[in-house]
């Protein structure tokens, strides 16, 4: 009656030989003694209310979406071997050891004066007025100091000294934009379908490890979701999880959220009903980035976890149907969130369902139907319209070969990006014996890719 | 030596003719006690520092700006005279008593029903799932019931009943969406310059009296800024203030903030140096909303304050200069902010220094040359065009019949809009014997907003 759960973990990983990470490569590791420790540890929980996990059901562990995009290598940056004013264009050419060359024009130097009149160095701030700035200033003078720094003096005979490193990374070659955009927002995001293999890495471990960690935030930017193993049974783990970022985000919720079934709910979520998938909280102008959930508790029917990767979803929209993925990128759309918990509240918002940005790429899905207001502010002829759309997107993300199902087994804290993700759950048994128990909280992304840039630099070194 | 203060603020109020507030019509009242008591308290302590302030530099109070507009008057709703179901057009015809006519889809009434099976009455919302929604669905029969509901027949037999006041609220004239959207979200904006009569209140009054929250927050939302009195001189206070609204934004700056000179300031505010005009923390990509800022302590010499209407100066821009409008609402910006206090931090965002939404109304002005990046990713040519672009926005908002200028005494509390004013201060003279100490906090416009439909429902019963 009893399976060995280790016998069923090793059951479900893929019998890869073994190798060594790439180097500079980030793997989750999937620790055996750790996962066997934690699913012993579920298992024996959940054994009290006479049920035993599916195999098929638990999130299976593998190797393909764990690995982090090689950061770039860090380059010893190449001296200056040449600098020189280009009066016509009003720009500066730094000509490279390696041969290439760079402009910078001259009110952007200007502005960009390091010195301690210019720059506040314990805040590493301008204190430069643009008031004070003369955005048409010619150049006096350009010097190569002997330390090969760019030495210029500007006709108020203000003088600014510049790193060729410094420079070199502000360079503004359409390459190196490109570069820069990635380093800082990790723009590339891996589309996935049912067939994920869910990044996975042991939560004691996220906390106290700064690769873990590096690793866990990174893989969230890039899959959208991460699952966490061998959290402890209490409350206050998803709080603990955001300290390891900074802070959580206070809603109308709570700073953190029981989801249990409740009597008088004022969320569709305290109930034991199914919740088709939806994103959280589209009825704040920004919902939250990303959500935590920890379950304390499983049911012993019913109660299991489907997501999908909404950015995939809208571009399957895209390709298969354009005039509804137009409709759901353009029109705004009232979502509604009255009641009271931390407080009383009244939240209207129009987002659009599918948000895009000017280049029309997808930045984030805004989609829950139990906030969705009965107030339709559309004209009367786009009303049907609407409705079809949605109907072929809601189509489109609960096709089987789209959603990746789950269940989550009592330490286990699924973490997961709110902005891209919709997800759901199956409707479960109510039981006052054993009652299903999540505690959730949310975080903004602000906050989360600022850790992620600070723990690069710490185990990187990179700036 | 001791000029009377009464006679002071006496002299700075318009000799307008007493007269009631309109029906219906919400005004921040300067209570002249109040006022007195709280200026009176605020020389008392400046005294001890040898210092008396200026008439010109006080906040005036004034009328103009101080009356909300009428709320639209509440209807008796008309009654239904007839329902006619227009099965080729798949939308049902309501006839009013009052003559008028509306449509309504079929899909959307269905949507909509208000049962207990479709909408979970304890949240207010939809449980009935989008799967379950037959978006084609035709109607089988309507009736009038006796308590004039009308009552609908779906083809599996399923009925819903809806209520003519629920119906009219919801109608698809672009009047009535127009209604519904200026309801909602308030969005008729004042803009001012340098005359502008300053709204006030008092600070004690606001916290107890829901007429004088709901005038306060509706004059924050039209004009951007309202000045609160009579706050004590201890800290603590934007902190009371936000909790009326319902709770603050925490963000890497902590709950609330000190703005006094530091050494080592991880910000230039943080000094004693000018800043100029600019809106906080443009380097998140979600700014914070609204802003909260407590004097605790004014410096003996400078530290005035300084206000503009972002929007106003927008729009001027976009008049005088619309290629710098074009540039400054369409080029992303880099912002950056690094250092360490709740925790460490470094963030990064790309924003537009004018954000403007789909239909090119200013929705957000995002510029603090202070965090603006050294980083500038806009291709090359795009650099100078920006620069001049920006002097040009810089200039337009420091034209001195633009800036509104006040000095904060100790007691006064500032609040304004973040998205849309810019604020800076002069610079001051440090003295360790007398600090100068302001507390501040930040909110978001959707808590606030959420506040307000609560206080407009508690004063007027309005839904």
């Amino acid at each position: 009656k009893h399976r060995d759960p280790t016998a069923l973990l090793h059951s479900r990983q893929p019998a890869t030989p073994h190798h060594r990470p790439p180097h500079r490569c980030l793997v989750l590791r999937m620790l055996s003694a750790v996962a066997r420790r934690a699913l012993t540890g579920a298992i024996q929980v959940v054994r009290g209310c006479g049920f035993l996990s599916s195999p098929a059901m638990v999130p299976r562990s593998g190797h393909q979406t764990l690995a982090a995009a090689p950061l770039p290598a860090v380059q010893g940056s190449p001296g200056v071997r040449q600098a020189q004013v280009l009066d016509h264009k009003r720009m500066l050419q730094v000509e490279w050891d390696d041969g290439s060359c760079s402009l910078y024009p001259f009110a952007w130097l200007r502005d960009n004066c390091q010195c301690p009149l210019c720059t506040l160095q314990s805040a590493q701030a301008r204190s430069l007025l643009l008031t004070d700035l003369d955005v048409h200033t010619g150049m006096d003078q350009v010097q190569l100091s002997d330390n090969s720094k760019v030495c210029i003096t500007w006709p108020d005979h203000h003088r600014s000294e510049f790193e060729p490193e410094w420079l070199r990374k502000r360079c503004f070659s359409p390459e190196a934009r490109q570069a820069r955009q990635e380093k800082l927002f990790l723009n590339e995001r891996e589309f996935w379908d049912s067939g994920l293999q869910i990044p996975m890495a042991d939560y004691e471990e996220v906390l106290h490890d700064d690769k873990a960690a590096l690793a866990w935030l990174m893989a969230l930017r890039r899959v959208g979701i991460v699952y966490l193993k061998g959290a402890s049974l209490e409350q206050g783990q998803v709080a603990r999880l955001s300290q390891r970022i900074g802070f959580l985000r206070l809603t109308f919720y709570g700073h953190t959220w029981q989801v249990q079934d409740k009597p008088s709910a004022n969320n569709v979520a305290y109930t034991s009903g199914r919740l088709s998938l939806h994103t959280d909280y589209p009825a704040l102008h920004h919902p939250p980035g990303v959500q935590f959930l920890h379950c304390l508790q499983q049911s012993q029917q019913g109660g299991e976890s489907e997501v999908v990767d909404g950015f995939h979803m809208a571009e399957l929209l895209r390709r298969e149907a354009p005039e509804a993925f137009g409709i759901l990128s353009s029109l705004w759309v009232d979502f509604t969130d009255t009641g009271s918990d931390y407080c009383d509240f009244f939240v209207q918002s129009k987002n659009r369902i599918i948000d895009v940005d000017g280049e029309g790429r997808v930045t984030r899905i805004n989609y829950n139907n139990a906030t969705r207001d009965s107030t339709l502010d559309v004209p009367l002829d786009q009303v049907q319209p609407f409705y079809s759309s949605l109907k072929t997107f809601v189509e489109v993300m609960n096709r089987p070969e789209n959603v990746f199902a789950y269940r989550m087994e009592p330490g286990d804290l699924v973490t997961f990006d709110n902005w891209r993700l919709l997800h759901g759950r199956k409707s479960y048994v109510s039981n006052s014996e054993c009652l299903r128990h999540l505690e959730g909280a949310y975080l903004d992304w602000d906050e989360v890719m600022s850790r992620l840039r600070i723990l690069r630099k710490q185990v990187y070194g990179d700036s």
